[in-house]
């Protein structure tokens, strides 16, 4: 199933910049995700050392048997569908109405939330467009209970747990021996590493740029240049706080997380600190760029300029001088009227003064170094 | 009733940036506002879980037997009016001189105050102009007590609160089951989601201005990038303390407000933070114009002066060469006195010559690139 | 007596940005302040709640005979005077030689100073210039002991502080029954409400300054916005210390000021929050305006390039066109030298062609949008 | 053996801003490191006071018996070679995962890790390119255990810890009475001290820039310059983190590192702050050179505007002069038609007039001060 | 003794921006020093506050007697010398290899090193150049320890420190009642006053700069400004650390400091402070002055074109005119030819065309208000 089709993501639009709210003065918790087309679909799957179960399109009433066993119950809600389902879902886990809320009207600020015995994680995912030029970011919330994991994705199934999914299945790493909260990290590690790829995209496209910009600066470049630092603005925006959030969890810890977790936090913690170290210096780079840009453009119209110069300042001498022979004063009624026109070598006199100018203005510009630069 | 008939607001001025001040060494405690052409209204809502009582048009004194009972008692000021009923309040509620300053004094910074028994919270609120294309901020005052919340608002009614107004009526949510604090809550929470929908039309705004400043960058164009960074400003000034004021709260509690309602803050204070967070990233692209302005220009000047010099270069050899057999050199006075005036292809290899100039100058700035630009 | 003419301040000077000093290596305490034509005017105004005495033009050693009685004395040195005037003080009141070499050699940088059994605190004061058109800076020094305050301004008598003398005087407020402390609150507080007034004024110089820019920006706008930067600057330099000296006082109390009037400091210190918060936004306006100017200039360029373009693009392949046929050659010797000239609509056809490429041209522009900008 | 042959590194290519990264959802510590034409080469110091023993060529499994002894042993390993011997050296040191993929997945930011009985330590070294005309960086990590240290170089053998080798070989200093701490002081210190020629280097080129910049400004000119602002940002990058792990270390200590070796940390640390202090002044410097580019750019685009303006002005209305007597009008069919023509004077006058034109022209530009620029 | 010829600085070369630094990977503590061709001149002052004894060219050795005794030793090492008499200055005061390291090896960043019974202040000290137009940085290291100072200058005898040492002669102010400590201050203090003379040479080269770039922008100006903005760059390094190194003294205290002492070296803080915020203010100014010379030269620019397109906008139609009735039509084969050739008011009527045309362009210019600025 396709993504765009469902929510008709239009990629040649910019990425919003706006956070979702509700109507000012409405009842905290109040849901205001308009219903989608595509139903959420729920997948479970509950594993432990020796179990992997795995099942999908249920209801959440299905899911609630799952959450009080031993083993380890992850739900995993794609797409936010109809307002009702996702009323039951927060019947179901035990949702206090703000976390509905925040779980809902996406997108939100990415967040870290404490209910004493479960921990809310909003996050951001950035995935890419379709031919992989640029990105859109897709909230996906963390629900961490004592036995089980709610995820919740804003849009149907997208691939990008299938990793994860084929480490529980395959029994691949130590992931089936741990808990929820190591399926936690796996999870939002993922996440975090799938801004990687993207950022790549983005330092080829700074390196394009900088040889476009020196070389054929055109307005398409300057909309590109601005786009680009948009784009740098929306990612910076989506990882900063998951870098807080991680922070404060290694810091002061969470009765939900093992201590043996924290180590594996710490690791994904570095590459939110990589992630935003790199789009730091992408964004130097971008309003560097920007720089160049004007210079280069200045640059342009100097050469150009140049010529004009060049060619009008050859020329206008020289017409002015064609221009007085052509005038019909009366040479008869005066000897001092235009008597070089009845000279014998008058007109090759005239041509040789026009020379000597031409080239002594030539010999001029190549000295001020004009003319090499106009040839180039 | 109209805001603006009530002190003429000009929205065609910008927003006004200087904070009220009162005249240097005047007493502490000196209320300065103007007398206003409409009084204040004031208006009671007093309620518990099974009563709701309403009550307007009140004096000051009316509204002073509320104060001590155990019901929660709303006194909703409206407009400055004059003088003396704001002193008036103060008697009634005990007001120090500073807080009715404060209050009366508009507009002031938004702040938190302490006074054992009361908690004064002045706040901005974030209102449309008519015609949506822009806002103006007006002062709300609360002062909370024990069991009352006494709200001044800088202009006659309009109608922000009435949602909650609504809830208090209908009893919906939990608002009647809750105290002052929660009162306070939802009012305050109110005014900061005032702020999302302004932030949208702002976001709509520069993306206008993104467009318009790539095809068809003009002066007004200019002026409204300027407008709207001073406009950004003029918000982030209204709702950064907000932010500040809120993270008081949530860290060092106060003996006014309940643990319960103190979760409530915490999701007013992310909404602060996503709104100057979106602020930020406006102020960012909003500068990012200015530079994408001036390179515009710069671009559009470079075509203006290829043209020029393409256009130039080339006609002003031929004219030069047109002007040359435009002398009046007389023939026949000399053999080397024009001759090609005389020859019999003398024309036609004139202007076979002009021809060869002109096309081997088009092929030089076709290869330069010049052309095309221009034809764009 | 003016203020003017005792030290010959010059308004159309910029304001000095550099802080005074000793000669390095002279002995600490140093006074350097030269002797000034006006000589120190000294005032005492000796108070308390039944009390109020006023005396003028006394000598240092006048004064030390109120210092150890139980009302307040507040000694105002008007002036710095001469050397000797100013070592009296030092020693009548005490003063350690570090303090007397701050109170003398002006301008400091404001700061605060704990002696044990005095506080002193060096501030600055923003004075109108005459024509209210800038401001200049004037170092006020308090020295506050346990009964007494003295305080030394720069400048002979300014009315600055008349209105709480008025109140003094008066017995207006609750002056009269407090002790020096609050005195210092009240002095310090009509210098810091001072600067509200100015910035009052270089509002409306920006808004002026942010007209003029887009309209008809000259190098006389240029100028001007440097120098709104360059004293937007100075004025900060002043408040920012003030604001961090009210900050400790607030935080860390101090034996000689009362607990009652730190309550009004915190008032202080609020509107030195707001004078900040004011100059930090009239900042990025101008420096924002900065940028306008550019753009505008550059805007006003292009509009310049567009109409030459038109013009010569126009006109240019015309004559080319009259100065072929302005040419003399021989149409006798052959049918094919210029046999236009001899054509019964030739001159007809020459114009119609020309009148051909002049419309193409306009039509070329008009399409480009080029006419309608130059009408503009 | 050349380092740039075994991993081909093209030294025009720009030094790369992305750091390593497994494909998202992979399990924690899968090393992705491609493998490398030239294996690694372990080599092993073991080392006290009396003796130095060096073995090169080893396994990883021969390096195994050296650790347990009680004299130092420094296993290199130079170049990351193929994943087998990686996962060999994890076995024998007993290395967590997420260690290994740090060692292997180059680059990494510079990052410090403590597990307790290890400490490991990510740096980044600065080489010079082969011309001096740039540097590139390359990973040492180290692992510093109770009596060894293990340290892996990205490439193959380059010569940076030498005057280390020399120091123990040669017993110079106090090398070798001093544990494994020492040693990696010693190491670490060489590496950062790599920095100071490479920024020495920076150092002459910003001033070969500045010179260029106001003399010749060229399209080359603006691409160096964005390189260097490149080129620092990269360094700055890489030593940044290693300033803040340092201060760590000295601030909080370590069990594996003896309190005197702390103290040539802190010397170490002084020279990660005279690097980074340096490095931000080059950038203000860079920054600075674009702005003066620009400058530059437009005062070039003045002198060429004025050249053409002068020599337009002083021409045009002299060829329309020209233009006017060169016009046919009948003189006979009138005394008004052009009776200039027949003038005795009639060309005199006219030169006289244009003459006259021409002086007053060229005496008002001088005035203006254009003649002197151009001639520049 | 001059000290420009010692190391033969070059005052016209910028002040080096890069720190001293040893070959990476030499032995920590390593002189790398060069050996200057004028020896280090140690020169002793001994006193109490009975007695004061002055010895010069003294050899290391011979000070030692002097460190013991009950009276204030101060050895003051002027110029580095050679490397042995700095080897003998560490034996002699027990300094730690790599203190030894940081006075020789100049320039270093300021700093504070505490080793228990010595205090290491390394600072730098501003001197003017011979024509007071620039400043150069002279490394001043301070050891202080019980009964003795040592001072280390990098350069020969220049008279900064003069003043001290009168005041220590005359027995001036309280020196000679004062230890070590005071001797410490009052030395650290004259090289920190010592920067306020430098500030206002710039504040004074700020103020030539304005009205330059406002009045004659040349390249000239370009480069004065980017020079001023290094130079500042320069001393704000210098300064800064120094600042940080009195603030840790002031906060910290430490054993070789008296209580009293402390007080003074608030003062040189306040100083500090002062200093940085004039550095600020000016490298602000600067910056804006970049701006400021951009904005001039496109307005003088502007002015250019303005000039050109005047010119050429009045007198190409004019000209294209005077072309069209230069045009040989023969008048003689069609009464269409031209007939305004043989009008009678034929060219009366041509002129008064063409003036009617050159008027209603200069009315228009005027009316677009160009006129009046090129005449400017």
């Amino acid at each position: 199933m396709n993504a765009d089709s469902s929510r008709g993501i239009d990629f040649h639009q910019p990425i919003p910049l706006n956070y979702s709210y509700n109507r000012p003065g409405s009842i905290p918790g109040t849901i205001t995700t308009i219903d989608r087309a595509v139903p959420s679909e729920i997948t479970l799957i509950d594993y432990n050392q020796d179990r992997h179960q795995y099942a999908t399109n249920l209801t959440p009433e299905e899911c609630a048997e799952h959450l009080d066993t031993s083993s380890v119950s992850w739900v995993d809600v794609c797409g936010l569908g109809d307002r009702s389902t996702l009323e039951k879902l927060g019947r179901v886990f035990n949702l206090h109405p703000l976390v509905l809320e925040n779980i809902a009207n996406v997108p939100q600020r990415p967040k870290l939330e404490d209910y004493q015995d479960q921990l809310v994680i909003i996050t951001q995912m950035a995935n890419f467009t379709p031919q992989n030029q640029g990105f859109w970011l897709e909230q996906v919330s963390f629900v961490l209970g004592k036995n089980y994991l709610l995820t919740v994705q804003e849009e149907p199934q997208t691939d990008c747990f299938d990793p994860v999914r084929d480490r529980l299945r395959l029994n691949r790493g130590i992931i089936r021996q741990q808990r929820a909260d190591y399926l936690t990290y796996a999870l939002w590690d993922t996440i975090i590493d799938g801004y990687f790829p993207v950022l790549e995209v983005y330092g080829e496209k700074i390196e394009l740029l900088e040889e476009e910009v020196l070389k054929q600066p055109t307005a398409t470049t300057l909309a590109e240049i601005h786009r680009l630092r948009r784009e740098l603005l929306a990612l910076r925006r989506a990882i900063w706080p998951q870098r807080d959030m991680l922070n404060i969890l290694i810091r002061d810890g969470h009765p939900l997380i093992d201590k043996s977790v924290l180590h594996y936090l710490k690791d994904c913690y570095d590459h939110t600190i990589q992630i935003i170290d790199t789009i730091e210096v992408y964004r130097e780079l971008a309003s560097g760029l920007m720089d160049v840009y004007l210079s280069a453009v200045s640059n342009k119209m100097n050469e150009v300029m140049k010529l004009l110069a060049v060619i009008s300042t050859i020329f206008i001498p020289l017409s002015f001088i064609a221009g007085v022979y052509g005038m019909n004063f009366n040479t008869e009624v005066s000897p001092w009227n235009m008597p070089e026109l009845d000279w014998y070598w008058g007109y090759t006199l005239c041509l040789a003064v026009m020379l000597a100018i031409a080239l002594s203005l030539i010999i001029y510009f190549w000295r001020l170094g004009w003319l090499s630069n106009i040839s180039k």
